[in-house]
C-alpha cells in the first residue's frame, strides 16, 4: 500500500495536481466516490447486491470505484501524514475491547 | 492489509455480523463514514484544513475515520472477493495513459 | 418553503455565519446531513426501513435529519440564486419525456 | 412542494417503481444525488465555488442536482408520512433557543 500511496504522489506532482489536493478537498472527493459505490447497489435487494460480481460490467464498475476511493484515502493520508494501515489497526484493538465476542448484536456504527 | 483485512473478517464472524454485511450496506457504511470525515473539514478554509493534525483532538478524530473508512472498504473488498490493491494499481496505470504529465490541469475526476 | 428558506438567511445573518456558507461548504454541509439519513437504515433490511416511524425515537431522528437536509439545501439554493422548486417542476416535465409509463423498469438514474 | 411531492409520487406509481422506494433506498438515493453536487465544487476556490452560476454549462447541472436532492427527499418523506416543512420549522425554531444572536461562531453542526 505504502508503494501505491508514492505512486499517487508522484502521480499528482508531475501533474502539478498537488495544488488541489487540501485535506478538504480530498476528504470531499473520497466521499464522492464512496456515493457512486453506494449508486451501483442503490435499487437493488440484499440478495442482487451479494451477487453484483457476477455480471461482468458491474464488477468492472465495482473494482473500478474501489480503486477510486483507496486512491483518495491514500492521498489524503499522504497531505496529512495519516497512517491508514496503523490508524485500522489500533482501531480493530479498541472494538476487540469495546464488543466482547459474547454479546452478538447489530453491528454498532464504530465511531459512536 | 492482507492481514487487517482478516482481522476484519474474523471480528466480524466472531460477532455473527456477517448477516448485516451485504455489499450494499457495507457501501452505505463506507459512505456514511467518509462524510464524516468530510464534516470534520466542512466549514474550514483550504488553509485550516491542511493544519488539522496540530490539533490533538482533531488529529485523533481525522485518524480515526480514516480507520473507519479503511475497516469499510476492506470488508467491502471481503464479501465481494475485490483486491483493492491490484485495483488500484490497474487504475494507475491506466490513468498514467489517460493523463500525459505535459497536460498539467484541474484533477479529471478519475472514473470520469 | 420561501418563508422557511427567508427565515434561515435571517439566521446566518444574525450570527455572522454567512462567511462559512459558500456553496461549496453548504454542498458539503448536505451532503454530510444525507449520510446521517442514510446511517439511520444502513444495518436495517428493506422491511425494517419501511417501519421506522413505528419507533418514537427513530421517527424524531429521522424527522431532524430531514429537517437538516431541507435546511442546508434551502441555504445552498438561497446563496446561488437557485429556484429548487422551479428546477425540480422543470425536472419532472423533462423526466415524463424520458421515461414514458409503458417502459416500466428499474428506476433510473435521474441525473444520467 | 406539495404539488410537486404528489405529482413524484403519481410518476413513480405510473412506472411501479414503488417497489424500489423503500425508505433505505430513497435515503441513499438523495446522499447520491448530494454527492453529485459535492463533486460540481470539489476542486473549487471558495471563491471559484460562488461564482459557479456565471458558466451556463454548470448552472445547468447544479440546477439539475438540486432537482435530484429534492425529488428524493420529497420522495424519502412521501413513502414515511414525513412533513418536512413542519420538521424544518420546529427545528429552526429549537436552533434560535440553541444559538442565541449574541454568541456568533463557527456554524455548528445543527444534529449536534
Amino acid at each position: 500500500m505504502a508503494g501505491l500511496q508514492r505512486r499517487l504522489a508522484a502521480f499528482a506532482a508531475a501533474r502539478d495536481w498537488q495544488q488541489y489536493h487540501t485535506p478538504k478537498n480530498l476528504a470531499a472527493a473520497l466521499s464522492v466516490e464512496a456515493s457512486e459505490l453506494v449508486e451501483i447497489f442503490q435499487w437493488l435487494t440484499p440478495e442482487q447486491s451479494a451477487r453484483v460480481m457476477e455480471d461482468v460490467g458491474q464488477a468492472a464498475r465495482v473494482e473500478d470505484e474501489v480503486a477510486d476511493v483507496l486512491a483518495y484515502l491514500l492521498q489524503f493520508c499522504e497531505v496529512l501524514g495519516v497512517d491508514a494501515l496503523s490508524a485500522l489497526s489500533a482501531k480493530i484493538d479498541r472494538n476487540e475491547g469495546r464488543f466482547p465476542t459474547t454479546a452478538a448484536t447489530r453491528p454498532v456504527h464504530h465511531s459512536q
